[in-house]
């Protein structure tokens, strides 16, 4: 527990090994964001010409091919290639107090394990001006390049919180004001419906599965999209970029 | 041109080598795809127990660790593997035909190369009953794997036609009565003000440069999401699924 302060959901552990980030909008964006340690770049020198680059980063110039052997196969890195610190982890109650004057919404994503669908949540979250994300520490990708690519810049600029328990995290928000809809298919309201003049906390499921029991019952309401009953599901992706319109436009 | 019919923009000239899809959504929708030719199967034993499977399909019985060399690494193929042939060419004006007596959107995607985008957007099309996706011949992806997966099960049932004029193909659509909405961030109206009561296409272009000039002069208005001036753009699937919900809810 921090000192002086009121008990919060705990953040997770650091991680391992250093990510790395490759392409334009990640590498640029890491640099510019005050919180990000850069350990490392490498980059071809046109690329490199283009930045306006802290002195006191180790920079190796790199032809293309050696670039390609620092990132997964096909990796789009633009001549562009860093290696970082993971960003330091981040209480769920500082990220409440962020959002005490506003009404911007939290999303909260249960288990939705794959890099690109993270990465493009946080996307649409910066777009959108959402207060940040939670996830569970487990059974939530790590940061990585191919999280990165996706979320084109926001890693570095939406808050993202890891939680050990989500049940609990999801009790934190309810009591600070939070009215967390959860959206599955099998709701009886639309989302359009239950969102009224809400500070929505915005609680979506794994890809496949949907989101666990305990998750739902920890939510205020359950909401679905209108969506054909010949499809199941959206990608969480999508599904979190709508939620997000319809709180913006509401 | 087709016989007896008027002109159209043409579809494209067929793959070469055949796709493999995998998992459990693509494979099943697939096989309960009429116009779809899946030429083999492998599979394990319990996943292939689980499917109503056609007698003449020439099925192998393989281990995860032979179906894991079947498909790209890592790909989660989840006990089934399927070869099979692309989909039959759709011509623009059959598609139009389907959709002369509704108000059903169609979605034209600019040079969005991405298979996994192109299946999400397959994906949400699905989800919202657009009558089908339009791209230009070169510069969108083949059927694949990837793209199937994404697509979960939609690349089977949402009518797909690629043409070779993507120019030619909007003033087709323009003619039929649809309103063509061009999705950018550089116009001066909302999507939700331009929607009105019309039939609309929404066009969307490519991840990262966006629509070229030549689509853009082919739309009746160019409208925008209502997103932080913080964020140069939203994901393309994302962009796609937001423009479908709002089509859908207005």
């Amino acid at each position: 527990m921090r000192k002086g302060q009121r008990p919060s959901s705990r953040p997770s552990a650091p991680a391992g090994n250093r990510p790395r980030f490759w392409g334009r909008h990640p590498v640029i964006a890491a640099l510019a964001n005050p919180a990000r340690t850069v350990r490392r770049m490498w980059g071809t020198r046109e690329a490199l010409a283009a930045l306006d680059l802290p002195p006191a980063l180790p920079v190796t110039f790199a032809d293309v091919a050696d670039l390609g052997r620092l990132v997964p196969h096909d990796a789009p890195h633009q001549g562009l290639v860093i290696e970082v610190d993971p960003l330091p982890d981040m209480w769920l109650g500082d990220l409440i107090d962020l959002g005490r004057d506003d009404r911007r919404p939290l999303l909260v994503l249960d288990q939705v394990t794959d890099p690109h669908n993270v990465g493009a949540v946080l996307r649409s979250a910066a777009a959108f001006d959402a207060l940040g994300i939670v996830t569970q520490d487990r059974h939530a990708p790590p940061e990585s390049g191919a999280l990165a690519r996706a979320a084109s810049g926001a890693l570095e600029v939406v808050p993202w919180v890891r939680v050990v328990n989500l049940a609990r995290a999801l009790d934190e928000i309810g009591e600070a004001g939070f009215w967390r809809i959860g959206l599955t298919g099998t709701a009886p309201r639309t989302l359009g419906a239950t969102l009224g003049e809400t500070r929505p906390a915005l609680v979506l499921g794994a890809e496949g599965e949907g989101m666990r029991a305990n998750t739902e019952a920890h939510c205020d309401e359950l909401a679905k999209l209108p969506i054909s009953p010949k499809v199941e599901s959206l990608n969480v992706s999508n599904a979190a970029a709508i939620a997000l319109y319809a709180a913006a436009v509401r």
